[in-house]
Parts: C-alpha cells; structure tokens; sequence
C-alpha cells in the first residue's frame, strides 16, 4: 500500500473507495510512521498500534461501506489539553493529568463522523506560549529544521500532520497558537469564529478566548473538518450559534504599511508576505494600507494585561499547591496574575473597548485583513536564551483576533532561500470562517509550496461557496449605467454576469414610463433571438426592500435563461404592454435605447 | 396661563401652537413651581429663575416659530451625575464637585433639539443605591407620601417630574435606577438597550453596565425623547449602533409564578402586578410561565460580585482620599470592591456566562417579560434602619437587564389602597425599544391612574409603530388553511387582514398545476367584483426567499385594493391564463375551491 506523504481527505477517501485500502491498514501505516518518526516530542501520548488498529477494525464493522461516513477512516491527533476518553490530559504538565472519562466535544463529533485518534500531541504548558519549547516532554521542530522551534503551543499537533502522521490535528487558539505552528510547519491552520466550537472538555487557557482550532493539509480539508466539529454546545457557557457572513468577491483587504510593518530582520519572510498581497491583489482584490496600531495594543493587551487572570483561574488550586512542578516561563507568567485587581480588569476591559472601536473603524474600511502569521522564526537555542520576549514577537500579527471576536485562516506563503516556511493568515468577521475560505485556498495554491514536508502535495480546492445571495435579472432600466442601476447599487447588489433569456420572451417599450421602461413577457412557442439582461446578486433583505418598491405593472417573477437555468427577474402585466410597441428584435434594451429610439 | 399639572410634550405642544403661552412663560411658571415645591430634596442645583427665563428667551430669539423644534421649550430636569456645562455635577458628594466645560453627549442633543435644562437633580451618591436616602442633599419623597422612599437612585429626577416641575427628566439606570422610583412615582421610565444612549459626560456607577434613562408622564413621550437622546457617539466606547428588533403583536411574556414570586408580604402590589398581567393577556398576549432564578442570581452576581469594582474604578484616586465624605453605606459597597481579584472577576463572567445561556433559553420561549418594578416600596424611616438589605430587595426584578444587553419600558400600574403607586417592567431584547412601547401603553392606559400627582392625566397614544415587515397579498392556494399557507406560517408571516383587490382583476383557475392554483390578472377598465385576498406580514429576509421560491408562470408584483392601497402580491404571466377558465365571478380562490370544482 502507497499512503502518499501528506493525507488530505481526498486521498484517503479515494483509497477506501478503490477498495485497495481499508481503515486497518492506514491505522497500521500512520503505527509505523509514529515509530519511526525522526521526532521524538511530537506525542505526549500516542495511541497503541494494537488500540489504533482496534479502533479501525471497529469502525470497519459497524460502518463497513466505504466513505459511508465523512471522516471514515482518517487518522487524527488531539491537542494535549483536550480531553480524548482513556488517554490521559496533561497540558504539558505531568503532575496536573487526569484521565478523563469523556471525549471533548468536539472529539465526540469527529469520532462519530469516523474519525480516528492517533494520539495526544506535546503543547506549550497550558497552551502558555507560542512557541513550542516551553514543555517537559521536550520541544518539536519545525519538520523544516531539527534546529527551529515548531511554534506553539499546538506544538505537536501541527508537526504530526506536517509529517505525515495524520491527516488532520486539532488544536488550540487563545492568542495564535493555531496559526503560528502552521507557519512553521507549512500547513493550513483552521482559527474558528470564538464560540464556533465548543470548549467542552478543554483545560482552559484564558477561558473567554480559547478556540480549538484545526490543522490541515489545505483549506478544503480545514473547512471540511471544522464544519464536522461545530455546533452549539449547551454544557458550554461560550459556545455560541454564529451566523455565516458574506464577503465580497472582489473584498478590500488591509496590508502592513510603514512603521507598523515590522518582521524584526527577517527580509525573507517579508518578501513572502509581499508576494502573497500581491497574489491576492491578482485575485481581484484591492490592498488597502492600514493603520495596525489598534490591533498591535489589542495584542498587547492580552499578553501584558489581567486577561492573564484567566490562566490563573484555570488552575488555581493546581498552580497554590505545584508552582514548583510547572515550566519556567509559565510559571512566571501565571504567578503576575497575583498582581491584578478586579479595578485592573474592568480598566482593561475599557481600555479594550476604546481599542475595539478602532478596530471596527479598520473593518468598516476593510473586508479582511492579510497579515503574516508570524513575523519571522527563531532556533529552539534562540528561544530558550530569550524565552518571554521572542515569544511575545511571534504572537504580534495574532494575538488580537479572539478578543475581537474575529475568524482567521493561516496558510503557507512558501519557503526562505534556507528552506524555512513562512504564513500568512486572512483574518475576517466573526462568522467568515467559510468565507475566507476560497481566498485563503487561492492564496495557498499561488504559494505552489505543497503542505507539510511535501512541498509538491496536490490537493483540491474549496466548494465554492453558496453565499447567501439571490440572483435577479434585470432587462431594463437596472441595467448596468441606465438610470434605475444606482437602486441596486444603493442595496449593495453586485453584478454576477450577463445573460440572455430564453427564446420564448418578447420585449415591449412600455409607454408613458419615466424613466423609459421595457416589459418582459413570456409567450411560450415563441422561437425568439432570446433577450439580453444581467444577472445581480443581492442579500435577502436587499432583494426584499428592491422586490416590495418595485411599481405596478412590473413585478418579479422566475425567468427561464437560454443555458436552462431559471432565476428571478422582470416580468410585466400582460394589461400594460396591449399596444405597446415590440422591441423583441432589439435583442435587449440596451440595444433598443442605443438606437436612440428612447428620448 | 394655565398649566397643567403634569406637562407633557403635547399639552406644551398645543399651548404653544396656540400662541397663549411661550417657552418664557412656561419657564416663568417652572420656577414658580419650584419654588413652591413641598420636597427640599429634589434638586441639588436649580437652575435660577433668571437663567432659566434668559435660556427660555434665547431659544425664542433663535428659534421664534413655535414647535419649530422637536423639543421647543420643554422644560426638563437631569440627575446630577450627567454633565451640565454651566452647573457643577456633584454625583451627590459635595467634596467631589466639578464645573464641567461641555454638556453630557445626551444634555447637546436635547438642548439642540429645544429642551431647556431646569436643574440638577437629587439621587443616591454615585448612582450606588435604588432607594433615595443616600445622599446629604436629603432624602427626596413619593409624591404620593412624606414618610416613603422616592426610589433611587435617580429620586430627584423621578420626583421633579411626578410634581410637574418638569415635563421629563434624565435618569440613569445600572441596576434598577431609571424603573423603581417610576414606579414609586406613578411615572413612565424608558430604560434604553444599553449602548443606545451614550454615556459621555457621565459619573459612571458601572461603567460596562450604565444607561441614562428617560423619565416621562407617558410611553409616546418617554419615546420620543429617547429618540432625541440617542445615537451613536465616538467619544463613548459602549455606545452602538443597535439595529431595531421587532415583537410579535401577540407576543408570549414571562410572569412570576411559584417559589420566584416575592412581594415581601406586600398583597396589594402583587395584587396590581396581576392586574397587570391580566390586562396584557386581554391585549391578545400571552402568559408564560417561567423560572425567574437564572435572573435572580445574575441580578445576585450583580451586586454581590466583582461588578462592584467597576463603582471603585470610576472614582479610585478620590476615594482614596476622601472615603470619609462618602455615604456610610456608599463607602462601604465601593470598599468592598477591594477585597475582589482579577481571577474573581473573571470567574465572575464565566458564572455569568452560564446563567446567560440559561436566560437565553427563557427568551426562547417567551418574546419579553412582565415583572413589576419594584416588589414593595419602604419609608426613608425602614431604609435608614437596614440600608443594604432593603436596598437589594428593591433590585430584585431589575438587577439582570442590563448585563443581559436587554430594554425596559417601567409604567405605572395602579394604587395601593393605602395611596401608593406600584409599577410593572416590560423587559425585551436588546434593541426592542420601540417595540415596547404599544404594550407598555397599553399596560398603563389600562391601568387608569394619570401620570404623576395628576391620577386622572389623560396622555397621548404611542403612534402605532411601522415595524419593518413587508405586506404581501396571496390570492390563491398560500391562503389560510389552503395547502401552501404553510410556506407562509414557516417564514414566521403573520396574518394582517382579509382585503379585496380592485375591480378591474380577472382571476384565472390556471390548468395543470399541483396544488391547483389561481392566475390574477389585471385588466384595466373591467368592472369586477374584485377579488379576495389576504394580506400576510413578512420580515424582509423571509420576504425575499418567499419570492425567490415562486415558481413560474406566478410573480410578485403590485396590486391595487379596493380601498386605493397598494401592496405587494401575486401577480401571473399572462400566458398561462390564455384557455384557462375565468373564475372572477366567484369572487376569490376560496370561495371558488368551496363549490367544489377544484379536486
């Protein structure tokens, strides 16, 4: 059996489905991969081959069929603080493990989607750092460089997939552990809307923050397991039912500019940050500078302020009877939550809110944002001699989102000349997690540097999206540069295509009209030249205010278009166009205006 | 002159249409009025006769037309924590008195709009108390007794306008301040979603948490302030945007039942509050049950939690050296916020955040709440005697609303028989203001005891509110109980009325279609009978897919009633009804399936 290097879900499904491969032996490939891992520190515990291989034979037996689930068979690492029900939770901490009776939530619905859990992957202590080095289990590197730390805290899950070891890992985002280790490792990290999914069963880091968040080999995948792992949680006081949000096709998006574009020396990632705006612009989107300041006290906020009060109460009485038996670095940071009074949090939180109105100031200017997942990577040597403030640089271009309540997507953005990747994360409204998602796919394809340690993986695009959007064909005055097109610009409605309808459609000037407008009416057996209208998209509730102020005799009806489709669009009252003069062989009228038949 | 005893805006609307009286006179007869008060307590700085006539004569000067201004000449009061340029603001504690520069955001829009400021008003220091005896400027009085509380901690500003002495007043509200002294006052008090009002030029008491608060003599007037007042204010970063939400018009409201149901042994205002509850049921709404305790202990959380060092935030460096020039019972709830850790308040937001998600579940099963202002009401002698106890108990049922982003509407609600007044809250999702207003009306014109001193004020109707909801006219098988109505009751459409179309409609039995369905079509000149139809109330995104799911040959359109509206509705191509059979003779669809020709 050939399991290639990096598993996306279209590979494994199309394996199970050729019928060569079944779940057993992808179990006993991903037993041999772990053993013979170069890592050592990847898993704090891994699943048993005898228990992967079980718990695949399991599967196998109560769904046999193929792909009859939408994670049949696709072998996955759990985050370290997430509890998995008979491995034991460690947060990187041993004297802190329990073993929890239950699955996290969103282990639950991965497992019962035929997921299948490889193992519990080492972490940055209480998820407390971004860096990857901070954990007795020893620090993972970069699957790039033995000498570079991996990013953290989601550490080893991001390794594990990087590496081939599963297809997917979940782990944890309070300030950017979710994007930065996907930086390091050249993969896609999935940072959800806060409240998407449930933190059921997670050791908290900053409790009102924590996201479990998704590494994936492409945004396809990310999406795909992210959608499984959603829903509302009611045993969760933060989980939350989160509107899907639109974005535009063509969206402005925010890029670093002047003094707040800072990557501490590293020319290299910054080039790959150029290229990937530039990518992007390709796109048809449209870069527009931005002032990152209130995002860059945001950030700080969160790190030097009482949000880290949170971390204490996660594990205050752990922490009153083990200070001794926790990392350093952790330590130190924990123990200055003693300092803060419930006066500092509320004076925080106005602070907060001041900031949060700057930003939402950036998001009525912007789209999205593009930004570099981290600004640059340090050796595991680098970060041991300077571990609080290098740690502090990688979380610059993240540590804002959560408290904004903000989607993000990370991806690769290519190599350095050294080999080293470098990121980028496209960070929208809370609620664009699907949306960002075909920009966050082209910018990955453009970046052509594979995923993980395949820096040729294929893999497949994203769904396009089914926005929320109604089609309407206008015929006449609506259309593009004719006097009525500012109401549907007015709504916000964007032109989708041209079009032509079908052949059984006359058109009529209507008289007395002002402006001058056509009537569109069906007259089946009519073997016409077909008529020329537009198709615009408008959100609901602007197709409804344009629907209900549209006056008689002209009403919205469905139209059937000469490719077969059928959309809503212009119809006319057959009373208004008796005597009306036909313009059918006009083509359209735009065409009949042109000819200057129209005053 | 004569003048009312209580003033509202239209009877100085009408006084002034009317040429008799000018903003001169009435504030003339203001100040006489204040002059002449019984209550020594209510205001802590008057503005003096000659300002307030100069200001009278300054608006006349700018503004000569009568009413030419939303608020012209319409005298009001403000509690003594909002901003007044001119007057000091003293928040009840002379030592900590200021001459503010500019006017609160609040006090520019209204003076903008006409209003004259009368004075400063008494309340509980720092806005901490529901009572009114926490202040050395006195303990302002019930109008209705010398011996009771008038309900803090806005009192003055209750009292000024229950004596007539103002047509309106500023209030603030955190806990419960801008609804139990309207209700010990026989007043309305309009309690904003917070962020609707902005707080700029504010004391704060808790900053995350203070509205400012509108009391009037009624729902229409208390309403149209708001409007003045509000709006979105960069200055302040808890001010927002927040969009309208709309109510059913026969809603479902929660009503104390059980264990939760606690007047304190006082029969009578139980007595008023299930009047209450009878007569909003009588309006066509619906009673619900419901389990108060998630409430009861976020209104507990409130003030036994961590909240409390949001009050020690806003006047930290004073406190720190003026503690002995607080009230007793101030200085020791402020002092009690240093004993609460960051940690403390973050586990404060987690308990809160649960019981969040359980008063979320409540407003999924009813659209507001019904809840009287205050359980009982105490003379200044008992609350002297045992400040803190009594003081929460006054909270009891308005503690929760604000950290739960919800409105308030509080009106008054009858008599006791021994003379006193008692009040109801209607309670409803943040940003159903307005939609309130026709219930909360309705509960105080049912109510029959005036406004203020004046039980036999009569007082103006809210204006029916125009929701945002789009009125469709179905024709055919979307009617009541015909087989697509169901599409229409899905999308949450409610039924307006039966109507008629005008007379020069044909309705057509169109072949072929499954459920049958009927054709209209007009033809203008033709003198039919006109059609039966129904008028259904969409909100606009249900509008819109309502529309975007009709099948061809049928559109949507305008049709003309016979009562020379104009409405949306169904509307058929004209080639599907040629060879149908005209069905116009019936009268409608319906009656047309009841004679049984339709399978």
């Amino acid at each position: 059996m050939t399991l290639p290097t990096i598993l996306t879900l279209t590979s494994l499904r199309d394996l199970y489905a050729s019928g060569a491969v079944t779940p057993v032996d992808v179990a006993e490939a991903v037993a041999d991969r772990m053993e013979a891992s170069a890592d050592p520190a990847v898993f704090i515990a891994p699943v048993p081959r005898g228990d992967l291989v079980a718990a695949a034979r399991a599967l196998m037996e109560r769904h046999p069929e193929p792909n009859s689930l939408p994670l049949w068979g696709v072998p996955f690492a759990v985050k370290d603080n997430i509890d998995v029900a008979g491995l034991p939770t460690t947060a990187a901490c041993p004297a802190f493990a329990y073993r929890p009776d239950a699955d996290a939530h969103v282990v639950v619905r991965l497992r019962a989607a035929g997921a299948l859990v490889t193992g519990k992957t080492n972490l940055d202590q209480f998820a407390t750092g971004l860096n990857g080095t901070r954990s007795p289990y020893g620090a993972p590197r970069s699957v790039f460089s033995s000498a570079h730390i991996s990013g953290g805290s989601s550490s080893g899950s991001a390794v594990a997939v990087a590496a081939g070891l599963a297809a997917f890992a979940l782990g944890t985002d309070t300030a950017g552990s979710g994007r930065v280790p996907a930086a390091f490792n050249n993969l896609v990290g999935i940072k959800p809307t806060p409240g998407l999914l449930s933190g059921s069963g997670l050791v908290p880091a900053c409790r009102s923050l924590d996201c479990i968040s998704v590494f994936a080999s492409c945004v396809a995948d990310g999406l795909a397991i992210r959608r499984v792992a959603e829903g509302v949680d009611p045993a969760d006081a933060f989980s939350r039912s989160i509107p899907p949000v639109a974005l535009s096709n063509a969206p402005r998006f925010g890029v670093l500019t002047g003094a707040e574009r800072e990557f501490f020396g590293d020319a290299e990632t910054e080039r790959l940050y150029d290229a990937a705006v530039a990518r992007l612009e390709a796109l048809g989107a449209t870069p527009v500078p931005f002032d990152y300041a209130p995002l860059r006290e945001i950030a700080a906020l969160l790190y030097g302020g009482p949000w880290v009060a949170e971390r204490l109460a996660a594990v205050e009485a752990f922490f009153a009877t083990h200070a001794e038996d926790f990392d350093p670095s952790v330590r130190a940071i924990i123990a200055s939550a003693k300092d803060f009074s419930a006066v500092d949090a509320f004076r925080a939180r106005y602070r907060f809110e001041a900031l949060k109105r700057r930003a939402e100031a950036i998001f009525a200017s912007v789209d999205l944002l593009l930004l570099p997942s981290a600004p640059t990577i340090y050796t595991v040597a680098e970060m041991r001699d300077d571990p609080i403030a290098l740690n502090s640089r990688l979380g610059l271009y993240t540590n804002f989102a959560n408290l904004l309540g903000l989607a993000a997507i990370a991806v690769p953005a290519g190599f350095r000349p050294d080999g080293l990747p470098a990121g980028v994360t496209l960070i929208g409204p809370g609620g664009s997690d699907d949306a960002l998602g075909p920009f966050a796919d082209a910018l990955h394809r453009g970046a052509a540097c594979g995923a993980g340690l395949d820096r040729a993986a294929r893999f497949p695009p994203v769904p396009t999206a089914e926005p929320d959007r109604i089609h309407l064909a206008v015929v006449g005055a609506h259309l593009s540069g004719l006097p009525l097109n500012g109401q549907l610009l007015d709504l916000g409605a964007e032109l989708v295509a041209p079009a032509r309808t079908a052949a059984d459609y006359r058109l009529y000037a209507l008289p007395g009209t002002r402006p001058a407008k056509p009537g569109l009416v069906r007259d089946p057996g009519y073997d016409g030249p077909g008529l020329a209208v537009e198709i615009w998209a408008l959100a609901p509730a602007a197709f409804a205010r344009f629907v209900a102020a549209i006056p008689a005799p002209l009403g919205i009806g469905r139209i059937a278009l000469d490719d077969g489709r059928e959309v809503s669009g212009f119809l006319c009252e057959s009373h208004a166009v008796s005597g009306a003069e036909e313009i059918t062989g006009y083509g359209g009228w735009r065409a009949y205006c042109a000819a200057g038949t129209v005053a």
